[in-house]
């Protein structure tokens, strides 16, 4: 019967497109041929325990290149691996050059002043953040990979590390341990980077979620601006507590007498010129190097301001003294010893994560702009390399900063080499110019911080984050508040935990859907989401979107059969005729374990005594294997499983499809 | 030209199953129709806050029987759920009661050796396990709704609970205080038991994986039988610890001269009668009995034995004193101050958890024979309050256990009556016998706390979890070595994170697959799981098969760029035409995120700088919902996302597809 028909669908066939062809031909031989669900290929427990780590930890292949090379190329390849330099080195030449020293040269304008506050946030001497922008830079440009990355002290992790230090140590009762302490940590920072690059667990950065980042950094800026209205506002008894209660307690009372109208006009007509100048710089593309100049004309004019004026006699808080000359050694004032090792260690481990989730989200960002790829294992590596001999001398922990990174690539950066301008520029002011900034306000200071962390409050992506997922946004608030109204470990705590709830949740209470047939076709899909399709009488479809847990497999278990109740209520109420059969659909099921295959028992078992039978349909690899070890397939009915919906509901009861 | 058409095919259709029929009408119209991915219809945002309310802690819908009720009636149906014996009470008869009545004589018989035994484990006089028989019983017969369960103290919540209130007090240098902190832990056990359920956050307990529990059984049993040896071989001086290394080293140090024969031989010879018994009960199932009265037997004897030929002369250690009498008021003597008071919590939360895990554990499995419905949280409300009272009366923490259920559900129990029966013949005991157990010897005790906890050995299971779920297995070896070589805290402690850790690993590193067109279907599967699927020129087809998080977005965008290079190297040394549509098939993905959002984008522009165009195939509700309250579907191309793959390669390409 079937070579008959065949010659029939020839005559078609010009009109239909080949995939129905080769359905309808499927169907056509009276009996619908039925597709046996495949069983993967056996693999080895040994091979199959090997492509897990692979997939977990070497995920990104990085051997590949290696493959079929001569030794000595494999050598090459090495070297260039750990330092890319040699490998963009060879084909560096003076336009890119060009490139990198407009850029480095802006952004080193930008990171001077930026330095000196930021060292202000982590409670150490300004010259701190100028070592900072020194030596890391550097050891980055030899080692990393982002092109367009500026390496330094950021607002944030300077926040961070000064807001734990300080829970350790007072910084201004004994700043000697509170800086050795500060080293300790940038030490196990840079540890804890490296590690997690050479043991590939880059991963773990994942977990903090994107909007969880979005709600920490705007925190952390508010947090940063209110700390600033001490130097903006010349208030000299401040709170040493972060949260915005107690912050905002200290600039009320300090109101009748401790504010100094002085500051305040300095700090407020720089800040208006430094908004100015971004606003500038967002209007017109072109023009970004007007604000990233402005905080260095800042302090130029302000500093001569003072200086002329002598207003630091009149109350105005000035910076009074910067070392002058490069980073001293520090390798001695690490405690590799006593009770700081654990508290340093322990900083460094929260510090370092941070300071690598900044610098690796924006390697990505402009790593997708230029279209090219970032091995993030291999920049913690960098990373971490560069905080360990930064921790060596005289450095806190620096990271990619997201402003300066910004101005970096449009100032037009080719490579690295615009970290090592930067780096220069650093080094001749700490040799040379240092001892101008003695008359510098601390009012700038703060004007500039502001200014920079203003662009870390991210509206439209907090306003999308809603749009997109409520929980998300819980998340997002939660860092947020967590961060203003407690602490930033709070807040990170409180992200990191929401987070977690969240994928939990989806594994404890995965969502099932009810499928019905979308008219014309032989698609079964989720009749929630389309309206338009149809039950099939007497059979239940029910679709599983989850792997099955043992977190979750109860509540599958009896989800469906709660389905089930509803169906048949409703079904009795309208007199039609019972369900027969219960389909569930596993194509989203991914995975299986022992408990959620002690499940398919129970209800294969709760099902029989309701005389209905279970069907499987398209179940994937790893279950069906999983299946197959066990005793399930046998107990449900090799002929029960089958590789569409379509194809069980035929199956299964022909006379109903009929119907239907 | 349709209309045409659809006379030819209605001459077909008789032949032609009317699925395959609906499908190629559909085709044959020249182009083809494209179905458009559905959008669910908007939900508010507060009913969508409060189905996901709904789905965690109600997922059972405890208020549907209340739906449609008169007042009086809905305080009778609330009454009855809070006190099932009003329920199953109104349909009692003799007849149940016969049954209930046989079954209750037994479990009694089996439970009043074990629990003399399995207080000496928790480190308390052997009156209170006769205690945590008599009052809990009751308690949980009027409010639980399990048919089949024993309460009573068990072996593994007995050693646990010994285990950790060692840590805080020495038992025998303050065997007050100690017992104190028994009561205190068992009262927080209690609420925390209580608070779950009412709080339904009864889904906890899910979180100990079936592979886990299996584990730490085992090591448990494993463990409790090391401990006995101290009764069995008569040993004085016995080590504290529990670890199979400090035991054995305990054992063998005293072999020489701490073992005493008169105590091994009554003790090797009821053991060997013990499990002769067992032996015969599994043999014949209507011979259940045998094992369940073989430790009474055994007491009986043995301390006849003892009494007449006076061996605690020669060194038979015996059991010398149990209080008679029934439970005295102990709520006075539960720390509600102080520094226990924190101890005893944090006990009580642990030992609950455990007692909760194996009480549903056996609820459910009875449940599911006699196939009637067990509310969990419902059940853990009847076990916080029988702990609760428990805890005022003396008792420590009772559950249900495995042993002695199995014998009532073969004894013929139908209510939960059979646990009044055994709690009146535990009644009787304490006010009567008491005194005749003075002569009996540790040794029975031992020998029939090891023929208890021998069954907790599930070798069976451990094979079956290797076969089903190697990563189970690990965490079933895991939970299993952690208590017999560290504790059983550790175990514990090593089974929740390893199952933990898996569901992270199943989110971070979720499998992703390339599909292949089934000869002669319109399906498109795993070309791994189907060998015979073919490969679609000039297009690749990526399932993901994970809900896209910000934990995996990362690596799920990177994985399917790595697919790409691999596929476009084959083709490149094939000259085959390279890839120009790259079809992600999104029916896996059940959920999306901020993350997952960019990581669309940053695909998507990838692929463009590639000229490859990015099509999406089924997204699910909730998917399609968020591309769209981004911007991406307007990135994409709203014509760009189809319902199903088949549509999708159709779509993109005829010419292809009739090329293939």
């Amino acid at each position: 019967m079937a070579s008959v028909h065949s010659n029939n669908e020839e005559l078609e066939t010009k009109e239909m497109d080949t995939r129905s062809m080769s359905s309808s031909r499927n169907h056509s031989q009276g009996t619908p041929y039925i597709h046996k669900v495949g069983l993967p290929p056996k693999q080895k427990l040994f091979k199959e325990f090997t492509n897990t780590i692979k997939e977990t930890f070497f995920s990104d292949d990085p051997l590949r290149p290696f493959k079929h090379q001569p030794k000595s190329r494999k050598f090459i390849l090495g070297v260039q691996a750990i330092f890319p330099i040699f490998e963009w080195g060879r084909g560096y030449n003076l336009l890119k050059f060009r490139g990198d020293l407009i850029a480095g040269l802006t952004i080193a304008s930008l990171c001077i002043p930026q330095d000196i506050g930021y060292s202000k946030l982590a409670n150490l001497a300004p010259q701190y953040g100028l070592y900072s922008s020194f030596v890391p830079p550097l050891i980055y440009a030899i080692m990393g990979s982002s092109r367009d990355i500026a390496i330094g002290p950021v607002a944030v992790v300077s926040l961070l590390l000064g807001t734990l230090l300080q829970n350790e140590i007072d910084p201004t009762k004994n700043p000697e341990d509170y800086r050795r302490l500060a080293f300790t940590a940038t030490f196990f920072a840079g540890i804890t980077q490296a590690t997690l690059g050479i043991l590939r667990m880059g991963f773990l950065i994942d977990f903090l979620s994107h909007a969880a980042i979005v709600g920490f950094m705007g925190g952390a800026a508010i947090t940063i601006a209110l700390q600033q209205l001490k130097g903006f506002l010349g208030i000299r008894k401040f709170t040493k507590k972060a949260d915005i209660v107690s912050v905002m307690q200290s600039v009320f009372q300090s109101a009748h007498h401790g504010w100094n109208w002085q500051t305040m006009v300095i700090g407020a007509s720089f800040l208006t010129f430094l908004l100015f100048a971004k606003y500038i710089g967002k209007k017109k593309k072109n023009l970004f190097w007007v604000p990233a100049i402005a905080p260095l004309i800042s302090v130029i004019l302000s500093t001569f301001f003072v200086y002329i004026t002598h207003a630091e006699k009149n109350g105005v808080e000035i910076v009074r003294h910067i070392e002058k000359g490069i980073n001293p050694p520090s390798v001695n004032e690490i405690f590799f010893t006593g009770d700081y090792l654990a508290k340093g260690f322990k900083i460094g481990v929260v510090a370092g994560m941070i300071a690598l989730t900044e610098a690796i989200a924006i390697g990505r960002t402009f790593a997708t702009m230029k279209d090219y790829q970032l091995d993030g294992n291999k920049e913690m590596v960098a990373l971490g390399t560069m905080n360990i001999v930064g921790s060596m001398t005289s450095c806190y922990v620096s990271t990619g900063s997201f402003s300066r990174s910004a101005v970096n690539y449009m100032a037009g950066c080719q490579t690295a080499v615009s970290n090592i301008v930067m780096s220069c520029v650093v080094f001749l002011t700490l040799q040379f110019i240092t001892p101008l900034f003695k008359y510098t306000p601390n009012a700038i200071l703060a004007a500039i911080i502001i200014s920079a962390v203003i662009n870390l409050i991210d509206f439209q992506a907090a306003i999308l984050i809603w749009k997109i997922d409520k929980f998300d946004f819980v998340a997002c608030m939660g860092a947020f508040f967590g961060v203003i109204f407690a602490s930033v470990e709070i807040g990170l705590l409180i992200a990191v935990s929401i987070s977690f709830a969240k994928i939990l949740l989806q594994v404890t209470r995965p969502r099932t859907a009810i499928l019905g047939k979308i008219p014309n076709t032989t698609v079964y899909r989720n009749i929630q989401q389309y309206p338009e399709a149809t039950k099939v009488p007497g059979v239940m479809i029910v679709r599983v979107d989850s792997a099955i847990y043992f977190s979750n497999s109860n509540y599958i278990k009896e989800r469906i059969l709660r389905w089930l109740a509803d169906e048949e209520e409703l079904l009795k109420e309208a007199y039609l005729p019972s369900i027969e059969f219960l389909i569930v659909e596993m194509s989203p099921v991914t995975d299986i374990d022992t408990s959620g295959i002690h499940a398919l028992e129970e209800l294969h078992s709760s099902l029989r005594k309701r005389d209905i039978q279970l069907v499987l349909a398209n179940p994937g690899p790893v279950v069906i294997d999983k299946i197959h070890a066990s005793h399930v397939a046998n107990l449900i009915g090799e002929d029960r499983i089958f590789l569409t919906v379509a194809e069980a509901v035929s199956s299964c009861s022909p006379k109903l499809v009929e119907e239907a």
